[in-house]
């Protein structure tokens, strides 16, 4: 078998468990977004925000991907909510079985919605399904506006892209216009939210957000289920 | 052969290209340096400022490496010197095939100093080596002080890291001297010079590296070329 082979046939098995996981999550109602940046985007930022905003009570649960650490989890788990580091030890993504044994091993029950922090990468978690119902990408201000066009797979497959950091544009040449116009060109239905974790802007568009795909998660779900959840 | 099998046999077939390339570099006196980041760190800035500090007269190249558009090259061709740009199509990283494959179609003939910037990754980049004297990680302050215990293998692979952006210092929750400890903690001989591309600060220490290492790669020139070339 060569390279390409194994490397499709890594991804068919990837895909296997992830159409698995996607049949649990949309069976138990839970809406699992999966997020994705480069290195220091401000994904675990904007989930502090997210949780803080969150009544305790929601059924919210968060999975932290990185290559070494447990700082991302560290910093999470003061809001209250689950939260489990999965380590990868020098992988660059994570992957679908990664996602079911972390889910296996927890005693999380159902789940009103699964965050997955991916390991901080623009190129390879873009290739991994996990089984969520959207993959978001997140992309600083301090990045440049060209990123949509040189990253342009990750923001082919998002639904939502979020524009971190706004509250550094004063003391940045970025033109923000310049960046959604990008966004768009490869994704002409995307949608972008612009967000500051500092200020707190955005938060509830992106609350909203979330809420309104909870919704169509929980209009989707199989006749049977609805039934025995009431 | 299964996955793992397949990667080390792709790693060292890499190694040997490799190898083919810094003893090329060595024999023609040319310090070639491969710049890694994650995306929006700051190396196409770099680069543009350090062009600009050069004496047009001096055989400078650089090869940049971007999954799609050669946005990176037009920017960098403005300083007169020589850039080739090379799309990856998808692929996360830079290999030495490639960097084999650009010298060999271009003519540069001998160089000084060849600059490889590398596809914005700050994880699978590290894995490759390309012939260079020094892999050289850039870390931008806006990412956050914790990414060299996040992505410790590019951290303990790179001679030098570059602390970029420090213009934005004032505005952000950015511990330098945090960032600087972790990066020892994983690398303790690591050199680190801060940097800003909008400000100019830092780059005369870093054309101050460039030339000291230049002068080790002629003074461990083999001796016959030593002879030929005065």
């Amino acid at each position: 078998m060569n390279r390409v082979e194994i490397e499709r046939k890594v991804l068919s098995e990837n895909d296997r468990i992830a159409a698995g996981l996607r049949g649990r999550f949309l069976s138990q109602g839970t809406l699992c977004v999966n997020l994705i940046s480069a290195p220091g985007s401000g994904k675990t930022a904007l989930l502090e925000r997210t949780l803080e905003s969150l009544d305790p009570q929601r059924r919210v649960a968060v999975l932290t991907g990185d290559i070494q650490t447990d700082n991302d989890a560290a910093r999470l788990r003061r809001y209250g909510f689950p939260v489990r580091q999965i380590t990868t030890g020098g992988t660059c993504h994570l992957d679908a079985r990664m996602i079911s044994r972390a889910l296996e091993d927890s005693t999380w029950g159902s789940l009103e919605i699964l965050f997955i922090e991916n390991v901080g990468n623009l190129v390879c978690p873009a290739s991994y399904d996990l089984g969520e119902a959207a993959k978001i990408v997140l992309l600083s201000v301090t990045e440049g506006e060209d990123k949509p066009l040189k990253y342009p797979s990750i923001f082919l497959k998002s639904s939502l892209a979020i524009l971190t950091k706004i509250d550094l544009l004063p003391y940045l040449q970025f033109d923000i216009e310049r960046a959604e116009e990008n966004a768009h060109h490869i994704h002409p239905a995307m949608e972008i939210i612009r967000c500051s974790s500092a200020t707190n802007a955005g938060i509830d568009r992106w609350n909203e957000w979330l809420a309104k795909r909870r919704q169509e998660i929980l209009r989707s779900k199989p006749e049977f289920e609805t039934a025995g959840a009431s």
